[in-house]
């Protein structure tokens, strides 16, 4: 896929974004969130970004759909009925709660009943960890990845992120699929016609494949693999239990399937680390760096690339956004009511 | 290392342990503990059993240990000084402080300064389980493990334990290092001369090794390699990060080593699940049952096999132990004051 790119200024990419989400129906501060975390993962190059938008029917509010609600709170917990709101949306609220709530000590946040994917976790990662917090946060979806060769898929790619503030740098974010291969990865080898990685799928007869259209995700047979042999299915099942059996969504077992059902579930953990410890950046970084400066020729870590290319592309003001998007978002534009 | 194996009876196994470690200067409370904890293991066929106590005077009292104190405390958190005591001591404290704490919501507990390694997580997580609570522990420890081959050694095994109750039978426990191998595995292919799994080591050179010759823990070269790649090494920085940076651990960069600064470093997080769901156990149930099920013949999980061998020793009532170490006990026993 030889996509035509166009450098789009941040500010402009930004603007058209919420301008084109307010065109299929949202208010202007939902989409201004939205935008935000798209906009953001395009300028770090991550694959969920603006992409996102190719369709701008699917991003629109879903019928009967309304703002999150908070259904349970205790001191140090809440959880959020996601109401069929975008994912972007729901977890947005419940980091925001998470980060109040933690303060001075430590917060849980449960999110269910949303109607699509977060997006990259690191996103909202980087948002708790800039309030000052340590955070974990989970994510689960439907059945994509199988535990087993042969077996039914039960996981989705469950992604796990840890972020946390570093002393004199952009906070640590470590954002990982328990699956071998993400979800959006496999869609861009569909998109392009390359095979997926090795010993990342299986097929309906639950042998190693790495052609995509032995998978079809959501029914049919074929499934992501888990990362990471038994220690990626027991990650996966982890995140599975939090976000799905503590959080309140759909439960395996207790649905037809987490597809049908509708209910992404996601998961929040928030500590604020002046509770525990003094100086917790500056120990952060003393860590980050002397492991990174463990090799002759450095190790690089979680984030790293990500930072870079964000770096880039904030210096040149700019990012690169596949011209058949752009012209999807500014004709979405022009058709506003 | 054809080990000639006794039958012990299990409360034999306790109330030998426990005098052996009262023989060797512990009170009878801090014994019992420990004593507990290492009849655990052995009787689900955990590597970190009644071994621990072939050297006996290396399980004494640490020279100007005490008890650990809680040095810092708000409503939601703690942080206890093990004041030098075994990690197996002070990892109990904070475990059940973290499920007192937690009732209701959430609490997450720090623990620094111990002296030793608490042996397997899966025990504490365990307690947390069947006190009700959904329990994520982490625990890091000196240099063994290094981010990349030739890279200088950062981390410890860093193990990440996550345990809930779960409807109709024992908890479920996951407990992973974030290490290619245990270091409880590399001491076991040292004393049974057998070579180290394929890709879970490095020479002094950087290269693979699988033999244990080649590691050297705690300097002179070689190390253990992290499990899983990227994912691996984010996983066991962020335990890292956890268990050191925000728990008061020694800090890499900050302290010669991790060795010489003597403090091993654990962080808990404790939920009350019936703070955010209605039913949690039988949810996990759901998940796990229908997870363990998706493939004709049956998928294992995390804990299963522990679950399994457990089994049989309770039934049967007596646990295998080398000759050689019960051998130890019994003498140990004997010399008491």
């Amino acid at each position: 896929m030889a996509d035509e790119i166009v450098e789009v200024a941040l500010g402009e990419a930004f603007e058209t974004t919420k301008k084109a989400l307010m065109a299929v129906g949202w208010g202007e501060p939902e989409a201004a969130i939205q935008a935000e975390v798209m906009v953001a993962a395009e300028t770090c190059g991550n694959n969920q970004g603006l992409v996102k938008m190719y369709q701008p029917q699917l991003m629109a509010p879903a019928p009967g759909s309304a703002a999150p609600v908070v259904e349970r709170v205790t001191d140090t917990s809440s959880v959020l009925n996601g109401m069929q709101s975008p994912g972007m949306l729901a977890l947005k609220a419940a980091v925001d709660i998470a980060i109040t709530k933690s303060k001075g000590g430590v917060a849980t946040v449960g999110v269910y009943n949303t109607s699509t994917s977060s997006g990259q976790l690191a996103w909202y990662g980087a948002q708790a960890a800039k309030a000052g917090r340590v955070v974990i946060i989970t994510a689960n979806s439907p059945e994509f990845v199988a535990a087993k060769p042969g077996a039914k898929a039960s996981f989705g790619t469950n992604p796990l992120c840890f972020a946390c503030p570093v002393e004199g740098r952009e906070p640590f974010v470590f954002d990982m699929s328990t699956a071998a291969v993400a979800l959006f990865g496999v869609l861009k080898c569909k998109a392009t016609g390359t095979p997926l990685p090795e010993q990342s799928a299986y097929n309906a007869a639950g042998e190693w494949t790495t052609d995509v259209s032995d998978i079809h995700i959501g029914g049919g047979g074929g499934a992501i693999a888990n990362f990471g042999g038994h220690k990626g299915v027991g990650l996966a099942l982890m995140v599975e239990l939090l976000c799905a059996a503590l959080s309140g969504g759909a439960v395996l077992g207790q649905v037809e399937s987490k597809k049908t059902a509708k209910s992404w579930g996601h998961h929040v953990i928030a500590i604020d680390p002046d509770a525990m410890v003094d100086g917790f950046a500056a120990r952060a970084a003393s860590i980050i760096q002397t492991v990174a400066a463990s090799h002759p020729e450095g190790v690089r870590l979680p984030g790293d690339s990500s930072m870079a290319i964000a770096k880039i592309n904030i210096e040149k003001g700019t990012i690169p956004v596949p011209k058949k998007v752009w012209d999807v978002l500014i004709e979405t534009c022009a058709k506003a009511p």
